[in-house]
């Protein structure tokens, strides 16, 4: 198909060439670089919203909850839902994303799921682009929900404006997940299932974190509890992203952070462009299957070896 | 210090020189490399453990107990405790890594933890060097403890010969854990905790998960039921490490994982090789921050100014 065709259907919010045009992403299709180089000056005016928590803290049920709130604002929305699933046990047999379906047929909402292909820096990628997608389309806010615990789900949820990290009462999982580091990503904290005892000691070993953590920010993030089956506090977990984005915006810091997403984004380009040019000349090459053996027969060690096939590599090409 | 007073040191097991050498991997030290590359001849005799699951699943005690159970038998044996807590949080403050105590006068068993020092792509490659000292310093066995639930963590296990991974009853932990990517990664698995009512039930969903993605696999990884309090079920762990080790040597496979552990070690050597060189010339620079400037003013889009970018940087410098 015609990139033109892509990006124009992209452009007036044609669903089914936003679908299109993010599977090219996922697929690392060729053209793919093309696509998102002309949707790029239409893009930027997307809030995104980052919703993250260890798995089973309700953020498919708290995306529905914030899905309706948005809309009955009169706000289009787009939802990236990216499960970090295995290839090997697919997402499919776990019980999965046959969710937020109440808003499937609401031709103002767009929800497309993202699961792993390849490594997880490209899912990563694939999410920040197919943002851009969303973007593009002329969607209000965009809405990104991804299971948080590592470093790859930090790196994917690090291109939300406003970042929510879920939390519940159950078994010392709050400070367990603030451990693995999603403490410092958080814009807002939500303490989810607040109903089932324990809540106050969540809220409590939150503020602990952040008056140890977080003396000199110029924002604490507000602590909101939530109960998605009765939908209370959601609208006070609305309040708070609405607060954190007219600090964002009022503070300049909006702008700042949105220039050091760019700088990343370019950096990951670069890095990105190398790599395919060295890959593309190494892999599967005698002479690296070579350097390989020699080096398993401790010949050589492989620090030596690196230099040497990079010695043999064209680097110039991807200049091209 | 002299590089070769440390590599002569870590050769000998001298435990300061190996700590030495440890935190010089953890700073990216210059010197590095060559001490890597000195050790290297040496390396490859080391059996390496690696111990994965969610926070709170009891990875510590387990490791306490194989420990036990590995010096009992003579072996000697280095751990790696790799911690991805985040700089904000700090690993001191939420309780921590004063354990292992009853083995810290043995001076056949060297502990080392290692945290996040800017990326989790440096901890992984900071993890296999260490891993590479604690091999050349003659160490038997090695043990690399992590928690394990994102691809960073995956990324850090993959070094290991024989991967544990610890699931307990605790309420939907199993499942979720394996959802988040670990299920093909595990060549035993450990039910910790296993006098908890639903251990049963863990068990019975790991077979179900092996079942329907495992049929073609020649190894089934089995399924080991621990109490580590009473330390019930630990000799079986060690049972099942054994046996996997002697069907990794007996197939062949041993020999095909290390193979192909040398590939991607080179791989990420070249592509560490080619960043630097790229950001020791771009970071900072005025042209970069005037391309990030006209990219958020929309007047270049990110795909253009990567390659704009490249066009300007002398990559051969990473060949020399």
């Amino acid at each position: 198909m015609a990139d033109q065709r892509i990006v124009d259907g992209v452009l007036s919010g044609d669903r089914r060439m936003m679908a299109r045009a993010i599977s090219m992403i996922e697929n690392e299709d060729k053209d793919k670089h093309r696509i998102l180089s002309a949707l790029f000056p239409h893009t930027g005016k997307a809030y995104v919203i980052g919703i993250t928590g260890a798995p089973g803290a309700g953020k498919s049920s708290l995306v529905d909850r914030l899905l309706s709130i948005l809309r009955s604002r009169g706000l289009t929305v787009g939802v990236i839902a990216v499960d970090p699933t295995s290839p090997f046990t697919g997402g499919a047999i776990l019980g999965d994303r046959i969710r937020m379906q109440e808003h499937a047929l609401d031709k103002d909402v767009f929800i497309r799921s993202m699961g792993t292909r390849g490594s997880l820096g490209g899912l990563s990628r694939a999410t920040k682009d197919a943002i851009q997608v969303l973007d593009a389309s002329g969607k209000d806010v965009v809405v990104v929900e991804t299971v948080g615990v590592g470093q790859s789900e930090v790196d994917i949820i690090k291109y939300a404006d406003t970042t929510l990290v879920v939390l519940t009462p159950a078994g010392g999982d709050s400070v367990q997940t603030i451990k693995a580091g999603i403490m410092e990503i958080a814009d807002v904290f939500v303490v989810n299932k607040a109903d089932l005892p324990g809540a106050d000691r969540t809220v409590a070993e939150i503020n602990i974190m952040l008056d140890l953590g977080g003396a000199t920010r110029p924002w604490r993030p507000p602590i909101v509890r939530t109960v998605t089956i009765d939908g209370s506090g959601t609208d006070e977990m609305y309040a708070a992203i609405l607060r954190h984005s007219e600090y964002l915006k009022e503070s300049g810091n909006l702008e700042r952070l949105r220039k050091e997403r760019t700088r990343r984004d370019v950096v990951d380009l670069i890095e990105y462009r190398i790599k395919s040019t060295v890959w593309e000349q190494v892999h599967g090459s005698p002479e690296f299957d070579d350097v390989v053996a020699r080096i398993v027969s401790r010949e050589t060690d492989p620090y030596s070896a690196a230099l040497q096939i990079l010695r043999q590599v064209n680097l110039d090409r991807c200049k091209e």
